[in-house]
């Protein structure tokens, strides 16, 4: 049967980005991938032409996909809302939850084409290669009770940090499952020492290292994991931990690498099924001018074809097209620099479809 | 009136590093400062001595006290304790919740002779100074209710992130005074679009805003400030943000500058009473060895001087004895490299003296 992909360009570079990233895909179908493509509104989108940042007809159609490819979602426009529930920002954490896409991969990844663009030494980052597992449909993010409220005469802000036995064994089982497929390295961040709800996930971590008897398991406090990503890097292979500190961590390695215009991420849920995004934002500030860099969408297909359509054999050829292109020396700006050639978006997208 | 200073050596190598600072604040002495000097155990020192990490004696001394000089707590040997309250963290946080600690001013500064000690490219760090408040003695550390319970059928672990608006606007102050005697610019850092607690925070800063119009005000999502300090940390001058937050990011600005063992801390209460400790760990297994580093704590004893002890001219004269101590090439072995001098923990805090 043929698979499902929505498509949701969300706001900002969404639209500009997740076009190329099409191109990508119907070159795919083209070379045998059975699947049809849907698009729909999100973020600040959907709020614009319905009132809400996940109209019902969006997540009606996210829920029968097999795949859904996001753009990015939020922009100035509509960080004056009132009304948090009406924020772009909740379409995204509306999807995560609804969809139960508790497994966010998150690789950070230094192209050797452009390691120059790393703010680090290049002996500290050359050859970066971590997979951060970020849990991502509990925690803080999600915990009740919460909100603010009058106690004693003044207000008070309040949110729960929370994970069940569950929630933490299964995120785990990801981690383990995804270090047994790398260098066979799994450290868990928590905060064990302050923290109750982490010392709870670090005992579930060490009940379920026996069962992964070829991987290395190693426990961090959060402090000294964003500290030893900036000192370094290179210690980790996969990284595991709940959905704050795994936003925050994520984020950091991200940047190591100096060009997250490059990383994409996957969210999954228990049945394969993912939502994929590039790791950077909707960047307002540069959208609809073909500056975007729409090689993290792109790569981001890759995992998709990978994790949700099983068709790694597609996924390898988008990643072999796009280090192609970088070694022909073509960059949108985030990433050129004197002796590259700068190109726009679209001709990027094309560049990659002609070496695919 | 005398004043009092309570110093804690603590556990690893902080009998060593507070030994040399003790040097310092004698010559201070001598040089004027009318102060009387005590000590007390702490953290797995006051475990193994009085089963407790904060023993009695200890905390009354520490609320009699002026100022408190603390080495650092911690090491594999009480990591095995079931209880955590027994734990040599819970001596450190026992002591910042009883003497009100709730300002920690966690400075980043990149020292020019030290600039090779970074992983990051010179001139992404070279002449960076930061100064981190983070709020101490409230948010997800201390809120109720906390702890690990069974609900239906498996076991679920809990903390409460918290912060009432009269907490948020004296750490807000804190902050707002410290920028008007640096750069003029405060970050404040929150998670806002997903945190109730933190659009309270968010609010309370915008509140305070006006009545510090010489200083100017931003904010940054907390994912965004870690990627930033990696990208372009010169960008920021004051950074505010909570406990937790602040914890991580206080972390991954301090190894910015590649020599945490340089970085002193001070967390201060309503009366400028404060306790003052090194950045840096109790690196148990360096200790005993004279290896470590004493000069973040010889700093730290300079930001006592200016911050509870009203004396800033002997402040400026410790600083600046430690940049000669610098110039002269002596080093310990965490800053060593070739074409320095490698001197042993006494050494380097004989050679400050000398140069007071
Ligand atoms: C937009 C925001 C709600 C989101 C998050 O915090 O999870 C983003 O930062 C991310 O990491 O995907
Ligand atoms: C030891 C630990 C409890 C403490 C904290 O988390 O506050 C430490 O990491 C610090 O930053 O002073």
């Amino acid at each position: 049967m043929s698979k499902k992909i929505l498509v949701l360009p969300g706001d900002g570079i969404g639209p500009e980005i997740t076009a190329e990233a099409v191109k990508i895909l119907n070159a795919c179908r083209e070379a045998g991938l059975d699947a049809e493509l849907e698009e729909a509104l999100v973020g600040g989108a959907g709020f614009d032409a319905e009132g809400d940042p996940l109209p019902e007809s969006t997540l009606a159609k996210a829920k029968a996909a097999d795949a859904i490819l996001l753009g990015a979602v939020g922009g100035p426009k509509w960080d004056t809302l009132e009304d948090l529930s009406k924020r772009p920002e909740k379409g995204l954490l509306g999807l995560r939850k609804n969809l139960n896409l508790f497994g966010n991969l998150r690789p950070a990844l230094l192209y050797p084409q452009l390691a120059e663009a790393s703010t680090l030494k290049p002996d500290v980052v050359s050859g970066l290669d971590i997979m951060i597992v970020r849990e991502l449909t509990g925690g803080i993010y999600f915990g009740q009770p919460r909100g603010i409220e009058e106690r004693n005469g003044e207000r008070v802000g309040f949110n729960t940090y929370v994970y069940a036995e569950s929630e933490i064994e299964r995120i785990g089982r990801v981690a383990f499952e995804m270090a047994q497929k790398r260098g066979k390295k799994l450290c868990s961040v928590d905060k064990a020492n302050v923290l109750e709800v982490t010392m709870l996930w670090r005992e579930v971590m060490n009940r379920l290292a026996p069962e992964y008897p070829d991987v290395e398991l190693s426990h961090m406090y959060v402090d000294n994991a964003a500290m030893q990503l900036v000192r370094a890097p290179k210690q980790f292979d996969v990284v595991v931990t709940g959905n704050m500190f795994g936003d925050i961590l994520s984020d950091a390695a991200a940047m190591l690498t100096g060009s997250i215009g490059m990383l994409p991420s996957a969210s999954l849920n228990e049945r394969q099924q993912g939502m994929y995004e590039p790791c950077h934002g909707s960047a307002p500030d540069i959208a609809g001018q073909g500056l975007a860099n729409p090689l993290a969408t792109i790569l981001s297909v890759a995992m998709m074809l990978r994790y949700s359509l099983g068709e790694p054999t597609l996924a390898d050829r988008i990643e072999r097209a796009v280090g192609k292109v970088l070694d022909q020396g073509l960059r949108t700006a985030d990433i050129a620099y004197p002796g590259t050639r700068q190109v726009s978006t679209s001709e990027m997208g094309d560049a990659v479809l002609a070496a695919f």
